[in-house]
C-alpha cells in the first residue's frame, strides 16, 4: 500500500510510521515541517515542508496514494492563540489535502486524527456515539467542521474517509507541544524525575485517556477496517477511552514509581477543569463494536505510558 | 440597530433590506458584488465589493454592528461547478466576516442562512429538530461547517448566532442563479408567460418550499428573537415548510394562472430528484415553538410566489 503521513514527526505520527515499517510491505511517504531525529526511519521518504505551502502538497501528491493518515495539526493550546496559524492548518492545508486525495475512480481511505475537544465542556453524564458535536475551542471546532467535509466526501465516494476522535494521550514528550492538557503527560515525567507535581485538575475530575500504544493501533485498525461496516451513518467514531479521576491516576502513577501519592497536589484551574477534568461516562458500542479498543484498565494504561517515555529517552 | 446586511443584492437580500427599511429605525448597511437597480434603497449604505477581499471586510468594519445577516453565498449549482471558488466565498470570506465581527465584551446578533442541503439526499421518513446532519452536496457541507463555527463562537459568547436553513424559496428571479433548485421558481415563470413547462421531478416527488415573503418574515423573526430561548442546543434551526408534490404545486400554479395542468411535463433527472424530489416528512417543533412560520398552506405559497414575480416586474 502507497500510504501518506502528514504530521509525522508528532508524538502518534512516529509510532504509526514505526508500525507501519514494520508490516514491511507499505511504500510510506511521511510528512512533517521537521525530519525527526530517527535513523530507524530509512525505508521511509521523508518530505519536510509546510502542508500549507502549495509547492509542498503538489510535491507530495506527484502519484496518487492508496490511504492517507492526516495527523497534522495545531491544537488547541496553540489555536486559541493564534486562530489564524490554526485556520491555515487546520481548514485551509487540510482543505488542499482532500483536494489532492478526493478521487471517484479509485477512492483511497482518508484516515483523520480528530479530537474528543468536538464535544466541549459538556454538560450531560453520557456520552454515546450519536451525542451531537458542540465544540468550545477553535480546535474543536476546526475539527468538527474537517469531520463534516471529510463525511461529505465520503458519502460523494471520492475517499473512504474515517475520523478518529482521539482522547487525552498518554505519556507525550515533555517539549512544549502546544497542547492544554500538557498536564497530564507531565504528571509521569514528574513522578518518573522525582519532582513534584500541581495538578491544575481537582482529585476527583474525570478524565478520558489512552495509551500511545492504543492510539497508533487504533489508527491501525481504522487503516484496515472492512469500509463497508465502518462507514454509515457519520463517517467518525469516537475511539472508546479509560474514564479516571485524576487522583486514581495520581495514585497509580505513584505506586508504579514506588512514590508516595503525595508528590501530587491540586490547584483547580477552573478552565482546564472545565475542559479536561469532567468527561462523563462514555458508551461507544459502534466503535467497540467496529474493533476500536481502550487499554483495557489503569494499570496497563500506566505501564504504556511509562514505556513510551522510556521508548522516547532511548533515542 | 447597526445592521450589516451581507448578500443584499440578492432575492432574500433585496426583501430583508426592504423589511429593515420600512422599520424605519436602523442604521442598514448593505453590500453585495453589485449594487441592484433600486431606488428604494436610498436610506442604506451600499458597501459594492468582493467580501473575499480583506480590504472589502476591513471597509465594511470601520464601526462596529449591532447584527450581522449573512446572507452572501456560492449556492448549490455553482459550488458544484467550482469547489475553490465556493470554498473561498462560503468558507474563507465567511470566517473572516465573522472574525471581524466577534466580540466577547458586546456579541453582536448574527443570522446566517444555512439551507436544507445540510441533510443531503436523506433515506429517512421523518426529518426533526436534531436529525443529524449528513450534505452531499460541497454547498452543503459549506453552510454545515460554518454552522459549526458559528455555534462555536456563539457558545464562547463571542456573539449571538443562530443559523436558519431555508428550504426551496419561490419564485426566485429568471436570471441564472447558479441554483440547482431554479426548476421550481421556472415553473410559475412558465406559467405565467403561458409556455410549456418540463419539470426534472417526477409527479409525486416531494419538494420543501417556502415564499420568499415567509423566507423574510423569519430572517426578520430571527433578527428579533429573545436570544435566550433560541439558543441552545445547536445554535441552527430548519425553517418549518410546506412539504408538496411537485404534480400539486403544478394543479396549484395552473388554477392560479387559468391554465390546464398539462402545461406541464415530467422528465425525471434522477440526480435532481434525489437532492429536491425526495423531502420526507418534518417535525420542527423546537423551531415552531421559537415562532418560526410556514406559508400555511399551498394557496397561500402560491399566491405569494406570484406576487414576487409581480413585484419584480414592476421595479
Amino acid at each position: 500500500m502507497r500510504v501518506l503521513v502528514t504530521g509525522a514527526g508528532g508524538f502518534i505520527g512516529q509510532g504509526v510510521v514505526n508500525r507501519l515499517l514494520s508490516q514491511g510491505r507499505h511504500e510510506i511517504v511521511a510528512t512533517d515541517r521537521v525530519q525527526p531525529p530517527r535513523a530507524v526511519f530509512d525505508n521511509v521518504k521523508w518530505m519536510v515542508g509546510d502542508i500549507a505551502e502549495p509547492d509542498v502538497i503538489e510535491g507530495l501528491f506527484e502519484r496518487p496514494y492508496d490511504a492517507i493518515l492526516h495527523l497534522a495539526t495545531v491544537p488547541g493550546g496553540a489555536a486559541e492563540q493564534d486562530g489564524a496559524h490554526a485556520k491555515r492548518i487546520n481548514i485551509d492545508a487540510t482543505h488542499q489535502l482532500l483536494e489532492h486525495t478526493r478521487n471517484k475512480s479509485s477512492p483511497p481511505r482518508v484516515v483523520f486524527a480528530s479530537s474528543i475537544a468536538v464535544y466541549g465542556d459538556m454538560e450531560t453524564s453520557l456520552i454515546v456515539d450519536d451525542t451531537p458535536l458542540s465544540p468550545q475551542l477553535v480546535y474543536g471546532a476546526h475539527k468538527a467542521m474537517t469531520e463534516q467535509w471529510i463525511a461529505t466526501l465520503s458519502r460523494r465516494g471520492e475517499m473512504h474517509g474515517l475520523s478518529l476522535r482521539l482522547p487525552g494521550i498518554l505519556a507525550r514528550p515533555p517539549r512544549p507541544s502546544g497542547m492544554k492538557s500538557a498536564f497530564m503527560s507531565e504528571l509521569f515525567h514528574a513522578a518518573k524525575a522525582g519532582r513534584r507535581f500541581v495538578s491544575p485538575v481537582s482529585q476527583d475530575s474525570t478524565l478520558w485517556l489512552m495509551s500511545r500504544e492504543s492510539a497508533v493501533a487504533n489508527v491501525m485498525h481504522a487503516l484496515e477496517l472492512d469500509f463497508a461496516r465502518a462507514s454509515p451513518p457519520s463517517f467518525a467514531v469516537t475511539l472508546p477511552s479509560l474514564r479516571v479521576t485524576m487522583s486514581d491516576l495520581v495514585a497509580q502513577v505513584a505506586a508504579c514509581c514506588g512514590i508516595n501519592a503525595d508528590f501530587a497536589r491540586y490547584e483547580r484551574d477552573s478552565a482546564l477543569e472545565a475542559g479536561f477534568g469532567r468527561w462523563p461516562a462514555q458508551n461507544f458500542s459502534r466503535a467497540t463494536a467496529l474493533g476500536f479498543r481502550t487499554d483495557g484498565d489503569m494499570t496497563q494504561l500506566v505501564m504504556q505510558a511509562f514505556s513510551t517515555i522510556d521508548e522516547l529517552e532511548c533515542v
